[in-house]
């Protein structure tokens, strides 16, 4: 008997017909699909696959004991979340060793923010794993803002919106371009951040982007005193162009 | 008769099933496709979609007038790179207006630094374009290095190569995980830009990523005085993680 191969498979950022040829193929042929979800929620990335997952393939949701409930610095966070992966890695390297592929499903790109990481690092090595890499979430809410991020010699910026506000201006003033991901209820913070570097005009603000719910909004006229998690921030670059 | 829409088709970084779904389906139905490629070569987004181009769908290759030849600070380059955007928007709108739908390749994401952004500002308003966004170049490349990008609140920036040392160093010393686009040439600069920083011995340069010759490297490993134009420099980040 071979030893399967973990498929840590991107998605892209919503609309089923961004994912990749090769996503699309794996996981039309795919007999084990896992996941991460909310306890109670259906889960972004098995939402995006709805309706595409082949009659009897055998489904693993892996539900987070955690995510806002335990403050991040608290030593009992790191501690839930590492026996949670610790329990997920173990069930995948099981099916895989028993001869099963297993298709992961990611949301976006794999290796990008993703929660997929925190399996691999302890799969690999172990059993085969493989990463399909996938559009962002960031490309589709600069695909969706109708205008082009980056130009020329333009610098980008990923920002967490997690981070605190000095490390947010630093970050701001120091970009042409600029991304902020995962920042809900960081969206007051974030507002003053701008400001202090002087680009709060500029800013769009994409909910759910290439989701059927996207919406586009100039940050100056967003209403929403926090934003979904699903919410990417951006500042477009200006750079060189003939 | 009803105007044709022109496509800016994000093909992803290289490998021909890392299209989108979406991209594969415009392709497919494609009666024009338009592309990029500088005289006497295939053209990189060209070679991608090779063998997919339906029977009897009419090519439209662009040819840079220039490149490197002409430094980018002089005048004229500008001038003629204008000149050049002009006529191939004209082709473009007329074939629009005319009825036809026109696919435009573009290698990676379409507003991640790519040549079409420059038609896409001179065509948006005058007949209808529409963007699919792909997977970029710097995902391939991170998927290539066998390990994630970026964790928890880790900063990402990315950098085109072209930027003075100093601007260089000051942005690899601002992030926790580093993209370099477009070094080639400008490799003994960010090799020195990476040693001010402190950061060389992390760095990995890949060449060619999702294409049949990618190659990972570690940069302090890499033989190369310069680096081929598709070669991208990644320093991982390290961030919280349980
Ligand atoms: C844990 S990260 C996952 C990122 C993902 N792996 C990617 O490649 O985009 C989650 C954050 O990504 C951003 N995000 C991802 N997809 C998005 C989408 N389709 N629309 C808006 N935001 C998105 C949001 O900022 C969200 O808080
Ligand atoms: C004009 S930019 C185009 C970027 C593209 N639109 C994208 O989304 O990745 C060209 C630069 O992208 C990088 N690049 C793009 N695709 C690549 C690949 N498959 N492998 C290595 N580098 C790549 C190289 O640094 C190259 O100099």
């Amino acid at each position: 008997m071979t030893t399967g191969t973990v498929y840590g498979l991107g998605l892209g950022p919503g609309a089923a017909d961004l994912m990749s040829v090769r996503a699309d193929r794996l996981l039309r042929a795919a007999t084990h699909v896992a996941y991460f979800r909310k306890a109670g929620r259906a889960g972004q990335a098995r939402q995006i696959v709805q309706g595409l997952i082949p009659e009897g393939a055998v489904e693993f949701p892996m539900e987070y004991p955690v995510t806002t409930e335990i403050p991040l610095d608290d030593p009992r966070y790191n501690q839930i979340m590492s026996a949670f992966y610790a329990d997920c890695t173990a069930h995948l390297q099981a099916l895989a060793q028993g001869g099963a592929d297993v298709v992961v499903l990611c949301e976006g790109d794999p290796f990008f923010y993703g929660s997929f990481m925190h399996l691999y690092t302890r799969l690999n090595g172990v059993v085969p794993v493989e990463i399909v890499p996938g559009i962002t979430g960031m490309s589709a809410a600069w695909t969706a803002s109708g205008a082009p991020i980056t130009w020329g010699d333009d610098i980008l910026t990923v920002l967490p919106g997690t981070l605190p506000e000095d490390t947010l201006v630093e970050g701001i003033t120091g970009a042409d371009a600029l991304v902020v991901m995962k920042m809900g209820r960081h969206l007051p913070k974030l507002r003053r951040a701008l400001d202090r570097a002087g680009r709060l005009a500029e800013a769009w603000l994409v909910e759910y982007a290439a989701m059927p719910n996207q919406r586009v909004t100039r940050l100056t006229e967003y209403a929403g005193e926090t934003a979904p998690y699903f919410s990417i921030l951006l500042l477009h670059g200006r750079g060189r162009r003939p």
